[in-house]
């Protein structure tokens, strides 16, 4: 690993009150002493105390570029386990910049994306899996993608695999034990108490495996599909949820929409509305080639979402909703009659009464605009999402890495169980076994190629 | 002044690495130490020593948030002048909201558009143009802009106030002092000294009244029109100018061409190209009213570049440019022939020769697709913007508000001036003297009402 000192922006892109610029490796203390003057001028940087913070003035040549705090951390008591000090500078995009091109200057390098939780990594202050959990703290946006990341950041993941690469180990000394002993034939482990262990390593991977499902749908939100013909509100539907729940966020900065458009937070949960364009801009759905390439989009969904405009029935309703039962039959399907404040009770009765009843859905009448009625699809949202409740301690995966990496662990593990059951010879065993070993390590970045860094730490933003 | 305490998320908006969330006020510290857990358990905030930073965890309610730095600041020691906390934590959108939130529900108000300025200014730590140069300072993106903003914030602009005042009260004392034995008819002051004192207080308020000028172009950019009909390239060479000096913003923030896209940095100059869609968006540009609505841009502009597209001369060129240099008399024009990759050396030789010949105009021979002679451009800008080089110690006003004040200022002086030649008396020099030592207070907010400073702050960020 090179050993050169970083730095970047760490804080959101942009302007603001304040912005953060963090510098680590072994120079980072003479350099940044190099362009800062402390206010109390017999104190460098280099003789601060760790863990405190210095007001003084960044100079560029001679002239006072900003006034700043300067934060200093000692290797190895810092996020990245080196010398690191953070700027606190006024948050103006020239500032910003020119403290920048000061470091550069001096001797930094422009930090890679995701460089300052690599080198954390590499130094030993987190497995690999902790690491990745950064990132996906950074990026999540709802209570419980939020509490799956922390958790994993925290090393609840962690924890769980070295419990299993610790079964395992004791697990494959013994098989090994009895091959240094081959021409004895002597069998030390008890070929029951060895079916007992790797059934229960087994059935955890398994649960890991498993939980991939429930984690993808936390971190990325419940995938779901709103179709219907252009006017039957779904924009003011969507805008209504969008609204209610973010309005916190957007209160505080500004508006933050464009990124995260169509996910929607309910209680906690997120829930991802997949862009049904196709269908909205045709006039005759049914007609029209745009209806197949909304029935695709009804693929990735879990829940698909029905509008119907109470006030204007398509002529060919019967036809479509066929199709659409005829796409949805592992999905919960959800009709919403929209625009029910434009029709009377009596109407709506005969709508209840009559409408397609054959078709197993929710149903639900409201009005998008008026906002009657749409906490009640809130809640049946929520229904239909039916995520299980889990704990704080709860391991659940939400990495395509980590499942793909179990995925071949179980693999490994199963073929180990059908080995002891068919008596084979225990050089193969021990292999199976040093494979599942193989592939857990491959989670907590024990076992690591370039490669595989380099993937996971270009993901990352610059400056984490 | 209310005291309590605020908290606002100071960093820009958005998802980042890290966010910092800054609260201030005299519940600070134990409003902190509610929702905060260090990691060495036996230290609240509240017993840390200022101008130290501190690690451990959020909490809400039961479950871990964050894991974040925590610095402490003591009253008066801080940029409000209060006891303040910064908080860093990970920059995710939904960890950001979730402490805000916390804070909120601890005790803590959101703090309003610049209150940490204003309470900067409320407890003495500054005056108010050098609060106000807080905001300049966040929003100035040019080198020039900066070092005035800079400047003014450091106080430069406040100690050339200071000594105005301080001559004036010398002034009206010795005035004031000849009125109370007024009876007696003696005159204390040399009539002769005290116009050359007036005389000396009104060249300095001039001068700063005149800097106004040069102030507001490098604060908000010299005024550039570019006219020319829709394919002449204005937008290529635009956007050449853009990319050049934006690169190492737009590396390090993806994108930040949005919010300031027409002003362009050349050698830390700003220029602010005033968009003329009218006259883009018409085909025959002579012809249509779109020339008039261009025209009137012209006007806000003190550079103009006309961009004539060399393999296409309209017929009405003549016509054209008769509009043209009959708006821009007091401007200075620039004509650009764009596209002369696309002609030979000799068409080149008879367009310097024969076109138009009698406009007074610089020219300027490039190709803005294949970037020949654009450097040639930024160079011809630069002159035709003749901006005066300042040093650092250089007062100049580029605020709208100092302006008026100093406007108002020099009205008073200039009829203590006349009073003084005229021999009026005493009283009514006396009475201009204080008016314009009044108008003078209203800059460094000595004299100022809640609504001046409401207007003042209210265009601040949330967050400073």
């Amino acid at each position: 690993m090179e050993k050169n000192t970083i730095c970047a922006i760490s804080t959101p892109a942009g302007q603001g009150g304040i912005a953060v610029i963090r510098v680590s490796g072994e120079e980072a203390l003479t350099i940044c002493d190099k362009i800062f003057v402390p206010s109390k001028k017999d104190k460098k940087l280099s003789d601060q105390q760790p863990y405190t913070v210095c007001f003084g003035r960044i100079y560029k040549k001679d002239e006072v570029l900003d006034e700043v705090l300067v934060s200093v951390f000692h290797n190895p008591h810092s996020f990245t386990g080196e010398d690191t000090v953070e700027i606190t500078c006024h948050g103006s995009l020239y500032i910003q910049q020119e403290i920048l091109k000061l470091l550069l200057e001096n001797g930094c390098h422009l930090a890679l994306p995701g460089e300052f939780t690599q080198r954390a990594f590499l130094n030993g202050k987190m497995d690999l899996s902790q690491a990745e959990a950064v990132a996906d703290l950074i990026t999540s946006s709802s209570a419980a993608s939020h509490k799956l990341a922390m958790s994993q950041m925290r090393g609840g993941f962690s924890k769980e695999l070295q419990q299993l690469r610790s079964q395992l180990l004791d697990f494959v000394s013994l098989i090994e034990l009895e091959l240094d002993f081959g021409e004895e034939d002597v069998e030390f482990a008890d070929r029951t108490q060895l079916l007992e262990l790797s059934e229960n390593i087994r059935i955890v991977i398994e649960r890991l495996v498993k939980s991939f499902g429930l984690g993808n749908v936390i971190k990325n939100g419940i995938p779901v599909a709103i179709v219907g013909e252009t006017n039957a509100g779904k924009s003011t539907l969507l805008n209504h949820l969008l609204n209610e729940e973010k309005a916190i966020v957007s209160e505080i900065h500004g508006t933050t929409r464009d990124a995260i458009e169509d996910i929607v937070n309910i209680n906690g949960i997120s829930f991802r509305f997949i862009d049904t364009a196709g269908i909205r801009e045709t006039g005759d759905i049914i007609e029209t080639m745009g209806i197949e390439r909304t029935f695709q989009k009804i693929e990735q969904a879990s829940i698909v979402i029905w509008m119907v405009d109470v006030t204007q029935f398509s002529e060919k309703i019967e036809e479509l909703a066929d199709k659409i039962i005829s796409r949805t039959e592992n999905k919960q399907l959800i009709i919403v009659f929209n625009k029910i404040d434009k029709i009377s009770s009596e109407e709506q009765t005969v709508l209840e009464e009559e409408f397609l009843p054959h078709i197993p859905a929710k149903r639900i009448y409201l009005s998008a605009k008026y906002r009657k009625n749409t906490d009640t699809l809130e809640q049946v949202l929520l229904e239909a999402a039916n995520l299980p409740d889990f704990g704080e301690n709860d391991v659940i995966i939400t990495n395509m890495r980590h499942y793909e990496a179990l995925s071949k662990a179980l693999d490994a593990i199963e073929r180990v169980d059908k080995g002891l059951r068919e008596g084979i010879s225990g050089d193969f065993i021990s292999q199976d076994i040093r494979e599942c070993m193989h592939y857990l390590g491959e989670i907590t970045g024990d076992i690591s190629t370039d490669e595989v860094l380099g993937n996971i730490f270009g993901k990352f933003c610059v400056g984490k």
